[in-house]
């Protein structure tokens, strides 16, 4: 058991048979069938995988910020050597999807992967909704309970679930999308005026990770969006992982359950290590091309400003929108808020996102502003 | 293309290489890889499934009543004939179930498998819950639809799925339950009054199939339930399936989709005939060992009673319960019903199954009953 500090991982009910190593090389020179990675980040998990992998060991990972990175570059080595790259743990925890929709699903032409791919955010979110908690109690919570880091913003700003997005969508489409590409927005500009809205449109809001092909390439994005309360991410509470793959021909396949956690974690590399034994390394020869993201087609925005009250903004907002040819769907705004700290909503049809930013952008130098607008996605009907 | 009236099913856009027969041995000389037995029914494709592993063939199978029947026989031939048994379409049509919890759960160490395994009966008692209609008119419009045969009786009378959790507790257990042996409830006694005296628990009624494993056994059935209208189960509508899975380390991972139909079932066939392609014939030597029920552990009850009104009736049942230490929970009538056919509820505390039974069986002979009582376990809690 190779360990960077020994002293502090070695338990008095590991078999006295098992031996502890701080040196990788000792590792190697045992010639073992399998590596099992669980360090996590890039660096130096990718060294220790690729020379494991180039000595003929097959390897079981949960490093998702690892396959995002180097997934298509380790799965030809590891076809080139012969031996097994597996990584159930990497997303979804203890929900089996990647033996679902590698396996279970090879067999539908596959169209698009949506979820709730990061439990922190999903905490955090689902308690705010519940409580109408402000954004900095809930998540000062969440570190206190281990639901978040103390710096939170791998989680937060989306990287957690961009990188497991990217190995999603390896295993759905046997493509490669890079990380960098994928668009991420932030949970953190999100306050409980939001949640109030939210609830007026028969929605709540839930960090999705989702990426669709289209015929010429895919689209899609992290971040907070308006999911209908009673949709299968509305209704997905604390830090559950919930995992829809819209195939050509079965239609939409589920999947829910712990996202992360020590014993789920464990039982998929479990799994990994049970089906290596089964069936033997023989390669699976799976290789994820390169793929690129196009402009997502246009979807229905929830648009909040917060503003210092004055006569003619919304005649502002309004006229900025029509330039940009993007129509209204309705106005909402609560009583009860501060003039000088005042958030109303604007529901816009369908539009091209391009198109949105760009009416955003010409209000961005108003002088009313209170806090930047936000603008998120409403995902309704079979999409979430 | 094996099929017993050619004339009938040969098509154009099948490829001229494809030879087509009326005779099975004409498949089994021609010495195939694999075998796809889509035929349903214990026999003959009991004979034609045995012949085919004798000769060395792997099979693809849809067939859940084979499996139910002649499961572990069949597994046991694969394993020494070194060839593979696959059945993802058996169970959950488009939901890849088998291969989820075969291999991506294989790590854990599973307790239960509950879920709603037959889409015709979620149908109907969706619909049901839903417009109020009575069972006779949406089984007929369900046999209109395509959705429920001519004759209903596997669906309703729960053989079709309790043939699924057999083939499912095999799966998550390696242990078989006889077909015969579980225990099952029909649909066929639901009224209206059902759904709306479920309404007023906050419940609707759904068709569950379960199996649980105690230290010492299973216990588990087939049959109408009530169940929690936000639960996962509650939230189920139309033909969908949906399965949770519990584990001891993972807790509970949840599948949910297309149930059935032809393009459902072809994904799953063709995802094993890839699984087939990618990974050889190897034999898994997967055993499903004989298991027998034990007795389930007390649960809450809905008994609903339809009498011919008269005085002293609900003193006369609660002594009954009484008895048999059975506590009452709460006594529900609802307004607009006649005298002469009044339905009302008593739900009870936990308590034992045959506690319960003998109770009513105390009360059968008596002469205000209009209809025969009904019981329905209500399965509160984590487990719908």
């Amino acid at each position: 058991m190779f360990n960077r500090d020994v002293s502090r991982k070695r338990a008095d009910w590991v078999p006295a048979s098992v031996v502890w190593t701080e040196t990788y090389d000792e590792v190697l020179d045992a010639s073992p069938d399998v590596v099992v990675e669980v360090v996590g980040g890039v660096n130096p998990a990718h060294q220790w995988v690729s020379q494991a992998i180039e000595r003929g060991a097959s390897v079981v990972t949960a490093n998702k910020m690892l396959l995002a990175a180097h997934g298509p570059e380790l799965l030809k080595a590891a076809s080139s050597a012969g031996v097994r790259l597996r990584f159930e743990a990497a997303v979804g925890g203890g929900v089996p999807l990647i033996h679902g929709v590698r396996e279970g699903l090879a067999g539908d032409s596959l169209t698009g992967v949506a979820g709730i791919l990061n439990g922190t955010c999903n905490y955090i979110l689902s308690r705010m909704s519940a409580t109408g908690e402000p954004m900095d109690i809930v998540l000062a919570d969440a570190q206190r309970l281990g639901y978040a880091e103390a710096d939170p913003t791998a989680d937060v700003d989306g990287f957690d679930a961009a990188a497991k997005l990217v190995v999603l969508a390896g295993i759905a489409f046997h493509r490669h999308l890079k990380l960098q590409d994928v668009p991420r927005r932030s949970i953190r500009p999100l306050s409980s005026a939001d949640f109030q809205y939210a609830t007026r449109l028969g929605c709540t809001i839930r960090q999705v990770s989702r990426v669709q092909a289209t015929g010429t390439g895919f689209y899609g994005f992290v971040g907070p969006v308006l999911v209908p309360q009673g949709s299968s991410f509305g209704r997905n509470e604390g830090a559950n992982n919930v995992v829809s793959i819209y195939g050509r021909y079965g239609g939409e396949s589920s999947f829910s359950g712990a996202g992360a956690g020590g014993p789920a974690t464990a039982v998929a590399v479990v799994s990994d290590l049970l089906a290596l034994t089964q069936r033997g390394t023989r390669s699976e020869a799976e290789e994820w091309t390169p793929a690129t993201f196009v402009a997502p087609p246009p979807m229905p925005y929830y648009l909040r400003f917060v503003v210092k009250d004055q006569p003619g903004i919304l005649a502002t907002i309004a006229a900025a929108l029509a330039r940009q040819d993007v129509n209204l769907d309705a106005v909402l705004q609560e009583p009860g808020y501060p003039k000088d700290r005042l958030p109303f909503v604007i529901t816009v049809e369908p539009c091209a996102e391009t198109a949105l930013l760009e009416a955003l952008d010409e209000l961005s130098q108003a002088d009313w502003h209170a806090d930047p607008p936000l603008a998120l996605p409403m995902l309704l009907g079979q999409d979430s």
